[in-house]
């Protein structure tokens, strides 16, 4: 402040960014060091036509009459960086999938980062060029941005938020508050990936195996599934709290009972060893790259749903709540057990 | 996590937040314990017949073709309670201006909280009140949000995002790449006034006055203002970097000379006092509630700028780069400043 601006009429600095710098309060002190910083690092790489021109807020042309859908995620992940992703892809990939959730097109995303004074330049380099390569693979466009730099300690290195709207074609009605009894229930490919990959991450399983996360935009396969059929009720992305917490979700707000058959979820070898050594049910693992399908039981949108998403499989049905409402489980050795809500503790800052 | 799940089937648990607790990592792991904790403190104070769905994704009608505004920002202002406002009503109030400065009218709202372990659970009780008091102000719904919990010393209490999308009017083009030769400049109030409140709040000045933030939601103005005349063709609001950043960027993006008279500026007389004392510029002071309007210079159009926004003054003119291209402001003297763009350091963390 003090009047400290100066007369420099290079307002087009072409002076590289070294990015083996660091980030200062500076860099988010709204000055011509920021726009300098945002408009080498950041709007450079994900440029559309839209975001470079930095106005406050983007306008989107809109010539249809469609639902729109609209959806907010902090991404708070620690590591930043891990096998098969990084906080730029899952900030990308999670709202983009949360969007697919009802079944809507991704149309546009925002997405505002804060950054910790000291943060190596070169991270954030590569997080944003994650974000640009994940956003061309979903086929959505980062329109607005906002960028905000906390003093060392106010923050681990970068959190990112991403909203993300999207247009839901008529004839389309997907919620967690649409399963029907007797309908079928699928999972779009193997659990547990990402939160194991967490943990590996983390250093903290002190054995050799080797699993990547699943982060990943699913979008593309979601579009192609309802260009085959509409009678898709329920798109879930099981998260943090694992498969088990989003079909609870799912009972409690289609008010009905769950019913899973344990031989056919599908679990990788490496995810199940893990589980067996240190003792974690893969069921309440994160995923961020697959998603619980129900569908009307039938042959043509099962086929759909198999065409679209290779290595879904059906794992359950929805039944009446009769006699019980919640997520149960027939057993390998043929028992039911109960999947209850998890209370409180759960590995933090996995996605 | 550990198969900590319980059986516990009762769902709706009617036990009252302990108000005088803190935030622990529970509430934001994804168990139960969160969803108590997100249902009780945060969704009961904002439900609309959108949120309370807690859907991934919010479903939004839309019978309109109309284009489409979106903003983002995050919050990380310190203190997070001051004179005049709070962190809550900074971040509606800001996202809610952001989208005006298009001209939409304000359409829904996402609100992602981070949270450190330890914030009072008052506290955040407190800024949730204040979100639902500024929504309602501004007629805006919050229709979804986010919520993470991260270690103590990771976050400063609350960091808030909130993105917002909005609609706008056929015929409406207003942008900061709009300024005309001949327009005039207004600004609708006093500058400053925010940032010397949150000096004040840091308590960095030590002598006695009294200037609360100008934090407010504009955006009933600006719709009156657009149903009195759709010739407007720059809405900005001055937040951090004040007025002559902001006006800068107008220069900057339209390509045009800007012309300020020092005499025409409002300034409270406690502003321009601290201002004096201390050695701020006035003009590169963040405001929360102000805009700066550019508009055609017409008798028609000054007076619905004036009957829109009680305070508004007309500040300058734009001028062609003849011979130069920025922001020039005739002094008091009559001399003539160049208004600089400000290299680097600012008071950080005010909005």
């Amino acid at each position: 402040m003090n009047n400290n601006n100066n007369n420099n009429d290079n307002d087009n600095d072409n002076t590289p960014l070294n990015n083996t710098s660091r980030i200062t309060l500076n860099h988010g002190a709204g000055g011509r060091e920021m726009q300098k910083f945002i408009n080498k690092l950041i709007v450079d790489k994900l440029k559309n036509g839209i975001l470079e021109r930095l106005d406050d807020c983007a306008v989107l042309e809109n010539h249809m009459k469609k639902r729109i859908a609209m959806t907010t995620d902090s991404y708070v992940v620690s590591p930043i960086f891990f096998d098969g992703g990084d906080i730029g892809r899952l900030a990308v990939s999670g709202t983009v999938n949360d969007l697919s959730t009802s079944g809507a097109k991704p149309y546009a995303l925002s997405l505002a980062f804060i950054l910790e004074e000291g943060m190596p330049l070169s991270s954030i380099e590569k997080i944003v060029h994650s974000i640009a390569a994940t956003a061309a693979e979903a086929g959505v466009k980062i329109v607005t941005g906002d960028t905000k730099v906390v003093e060392r300690g106010k923050c681990d290195q970068i959190y990112i938020n991403t909203c993300g709207i999207g247009m839901i074609d008529e004839g389309i009605n997907i919620s967690t508050y649409n399963a029907n009894i007797g309908d079928s229930i699928f999972v779009t490919g193997p659990i547990g990936n990402h939160e194991i990959a967490m943990l590996r991450a983390r250093k903290m399983l002190d054995f050799e195996f080797h699993t990547v996360s699943d982060v990943a935009p699913l979008n593309k396969n979601v579009e192609l599934l309802l260009s085959k059929t509409k009678k898709i009720r329920v798109i879930k992305d099981p998260t943090r709290g694992g498969l088990a917490s989003a079909l609870n979700e799912i009972a409690e707000h289609s008010n009905c009972e769950v019913y899973l058959y344990e031989n056919q979820i599908p679990i990788d070898p490496d995810v199940h060893s893990v589980c067996e050594i240190v003792g974690f049910d893969p069921l309440y693992l994160a995923n961020e790259g697959k998603f619980i399908i129900i569908a009307d039981h039938s042959a043509e949108t099962e086929s759909a749903i198999y065409s679209s998403f290779e290595g879904a499989k059906l794992i359950g049905k929805i039944k009446s709540t009769h006699h019980r409402k919640g997520v149960f489980m027939e057993t390998y050795s043929g028992g039911i057990r109960k999947l209850g809500v998890l209370e409180t503790t759960q590995l933090p800052r996995i996605c």
